[in-house]
């Protein structure tokens, strides 16, 4: 069989501008990194601003297992398959991070013949804008300890001080520090720690800022601390807001990629999908829609995470709405919400198979209360048998959902072209009507009701006393019609990795709750979250190398 | 009067392909970063090799002083005429560090009609090289503690862990550090720091590295910390040598920029000048030989420093010669030397002048000792009188070394024509016969003593009995036959920053010494080396900005 990296390198790349081109862009419209990535830079996004824009597909899934489910291949599948059959379609995807890749063996950029290129580029420096996050980041940290070490005039509580800094690589020594050690020139010892670049707040204010403008308006508004009367302090009150946008107005530009069948691909942010939203910018999905007739972008996780932030968060700040949904499934995924082990799923079960389907139709009602039109892709897999298949299908039918077979993953975007046409056929009846679970004026802890109890199937949420003071605090500060960003286990509807399928009557227990001001949500952290992952035994970091062809080995 | 971003932004740059077609690099020898910015690719690379190369001219200067010498202003302005008198010059320069651009108004890309463009992004991100570096060198620290957490099997002693942290910022917070607290799972507590990323040996060694083969080997040898018996651990103990060369790759590639006339520039690498050896990289030099018949470069700091390093470390280990050597002084940098402070150096004072020309005759003298031919730029400030101009050209002359006025500031490249002829005739005359200070086999102490005396003017270096229980130490281990890369202040040929002029029979005191096992060196520090700067009071950062029409302000 051929692996992914070997069919990506296999691939003919077209020149960037020629990508460029067929989007209508001129080679002054992009500025090339290397042949085959660009940036569109902000005069050329500045001039799409009034054009019509295209149809805006979001992939989603149901709840992740170890089988694979293939969102992403997905989305670059059904991407192909709209241009193969005519439309004019822009895929935008989040950009990988690269400390996990030396990890475990990685690679985020879809697989088989529904992949993006280049790869090796995209799960590595990429066009730098990681970096630039990094940076921008760790300057507010510098300012922080810079300021209280010339005298505090701010009057940091350097007990109350929520800002870290960020590293994008697995490093678990950095989890907790103390910092400023070593005598007086070096400033005030405190604790802290580091976080893993991509869950920055930073990297949640890039993929919602609407312009370089709103940027800076949001960054100025990042609340890095408290004073001992526990009043906030923000990146405005340190004056950090405008370097910190100087450093990020390269990255704030979308990057061009292509796929292996020369499709373009807008790869631009990629925020943590537990702490923060977990989508592609606001910018490169305005910039897909001003370009293509249709947009397919995915989300974060599972449809409960993912596709509720999407639209809860990402949606109703920016105003866009998906004319249609897809929800990614697989026979052997639903087969393990349905109790079979993972070295078991090779073997037909159809008794399984609709039980685990549960969590499928779960999701699937929960899209439907959003008020979108939806279809099912299913991503086949060489076990699946026709018994299995046509099980799945009834079931769908029974919802009044269609369930499509997909091969891109084996065919590229020929083998996904009934999707595609199933997609362009809700887009056209127009049916999509976005209804966003909650109204701003919501209180916080009803938001987190309303999400537990509609979207999860929970009796209800918990929190101890502390968190529902923080909230009351909060919503008397003026953040109270912030959206919820919630943080859970994306491997089952509750709080328990354990609970697969439709699981009900359970409670979801809300641990912590932070503010991501600039940003502009709350996070609600219902379980242990890791900020900064660790590197395993055995990371892969040892096997990667240079051939002597100069080419990348053991990334992938 | 025109602020030199002023003058950057109003020079009319050509796009960066044209540059390098000048050189005779085709549109793939190339990979643009943007239209201005581009890297030579290591199969351009690989296929000069054979090229007979052009002329090497370093450039240095007096010891610096706060009046300002302005050696990258005449590193340019001389290649911008040498290529005006119609010989194909390259300028081969340091890429400047990110982080202290936010401390203090910066920019390292020359001055007023003398700079390199695009200066905003040389002193931003530019290609991203140096955080390529930074991702290099924390991904060998993380796998250091995560080896350690996992069972440290190479049986490190954590108390002798030499290998830190690295970031391009100013952070003074995070100069001593404990890592590794809050519990089992986030590995062993144990106290380390952060360095600033120029300060990182990953950055010397891209800079020494002859290829990417070379370069893996390098990395290979990094020494990271050391086991109860003293035996030393590597990167190669790690197996993390090969994920290192991938995430340079890249960055191993050398940048091409330009300079306001239009001439090419190679931007590459930027080690610290005190710690490290501060010159640019070995193959940018080597790819602006092969493609000019000049190449115009220079060493930091003043030549006590920066040249003795650039021969003794950067020629010895590449095969490198200059033909010639151009040593800047300024009458006011002169008169601050002989004793006139800063405030005063408008006042013409022609004794003064006289006696502060003892630093550059010594410099004169020292690079004569190399067995080079020297020529001395005068880089004119309009408060120069002629009667200083006439005693400075007269005490040159003297020592039969030619000192040429120089107004590249001014005039840019038309400004340095007569310098330009001085230094072909030089080259030409055919007088440079490069002799190193010191035989690979000198013991290291003796080494240290040889800089001293000679270059220094020093009756002796001295050290602690265990600095030179050490230096045996390496002896016996094979590390014997590496050069010395001292780390003094630049202020003084001696260690005190105060001894101006050309102090005699002062002590050069050894603190400390560190092994470079990879970049090939020993660092001996002689007094206090700061690896991560702080930021001021006030810094810059909290006046940058980007202006309504999206231009940096406040940078520069």
């Amino acid at each position: 069989m051929t692996s992914d990296i070997e069919i990506a390198r296999a691939a003919k790349k077209r020149p960037i501008v020629e990508v460029a081109a067929r989007l209508g862009l001129s080679p002054e419209d992009v500025l090339p990194y290397g042949h085959d990535k660009a940036k569109l830079t902000h005069a050329a996004l500045a001039q799409m601003q009034d054009r019509a824009p295209g149809k805006l597909i979001l992939v989603t899934s149901i709840n992740p297992t170890p089988a694979g489910e293939g969102k992403t291949t997905t989305t670059v599948g059904l991407g192909d398959a709209l241009n193969r059959i005519g439309r004019k379609t822009v895929i935008c995807l989040r950009e990988p991070s690269l400390g996990p890749n030396f990890g475990m063996k990685g690679g985020a950029a879809g697989g088989g013949y529904a992949q993006v290129i280049p790869m090796e580029d995209l799960n590595l420096h990429f066009t730098g804008d990681f970096h630039a996050i990094g940076s921008t980041h760790n300057l507010l940290s510098a300012m922080i300890d810079n300021h209280i070490h010339w005298g505090n005039e701010l009057g940091f509580d350097i007990r109350r001080i929520s800002w870290r800094r960020v590293v994008d690589m697995n490093d678990r020594a950095l989890r907790d520090i103390t910092v400023a050690l070593g005598g007086a020139s070096n400033g005030y010892p405190r604790e802290s720690g580091f976080d893993i670049s991509v869950a920055s707040e930073v990297m949640a204010i890039l993929c919602l800022a609407e312009n370089l403008v709103d940027l800076q308006a949001r960054l100025a508004r990042i609340v890095v601390g408290y004073t001992r009367e526990l009043k906030p302090i923000t990146a405005a009150d340190l004056k950090a807001d405008g370097a910190m946008t100087v450093l990020l107005r390269d990255a704030l530009q979308p990057n061009l990629a292509q796929t292996i069948e020369n499709n373009p691909v807008l790869v631009h942010g990629g925020p943590f999908a537990n702490i923060a939203h977990g989508c592609n910018s606001v910018i490169a999905t305005r910039a897909g829609l001003a370009l293509g007739d249709y947009v397919v972008t995915e989300a974060g996780f599972g449809a409960d995470l993912g596709a509720e932030k999407f639209l809860d968060i990402k949606c109703r700040k920016s105003g866009l709405a998906p004319d249609a949904v897809v929800i990614v499934a697989t026979i052997r995924a639903l087969k393990m919400n349905g109790g079979v082990a993972k070295a078991d799923l090779g073997v037909e079960d159809v008794p399984a198979l609709v039980l685990g389907s549960t969590n499928l139709e779960r999701h699937i009602g929960n899209i439907q209360k959003f008020g979108l039109p939806v279809v099912v892709a299913i991503n086949h897999f060489a076990t699946d048998t026709a018994e299995e298949l046509a099980a799945l299908t009834g079931i769908c039918e029974g919802l009044g959902v269609k369930a499509i077979l997909c091969r891109h993953w084996a065919e590229g975007g020929a083998g996904a072209e009934e999707l595609a046409r199933a997609v362009v056929a809700m887009t056209e009846e127009g049916e999509a009507a976005l209804k966003l679970l909650y109204a701003d004026e919501l209180p916080l802890w009803e938001k987190i009701q309303t999400i537990s109890r509609e979207i999860y199937g929970a009796a209800r949420a918990e929190a101890p006393a502390r968190i529902m003071a923080q909230l009351s605090q909060w919503q008397k500060e003026g953040y109270g019609d912030f959206p919820i960003c919630m943080a859970k286990t994306q491997y089952s509807f509750s709080a328990d990795p354990a609970l697969l399928g439709a699981p009900a009557n359970h409670v979801i227990p809300v641990r912590e709750v932070r503010l991501a001001a600039g940003a502009g949500f709350i996070v609600a952290i219902c379980g242990d979250v890791m900020t900064m992952p660790g590197l395993p035994r055995h990371p892969t970091a040892q096997r990667i190398g240079l051939t002597a062809t100069g080419e990348i080995d053991g990334l992938f």
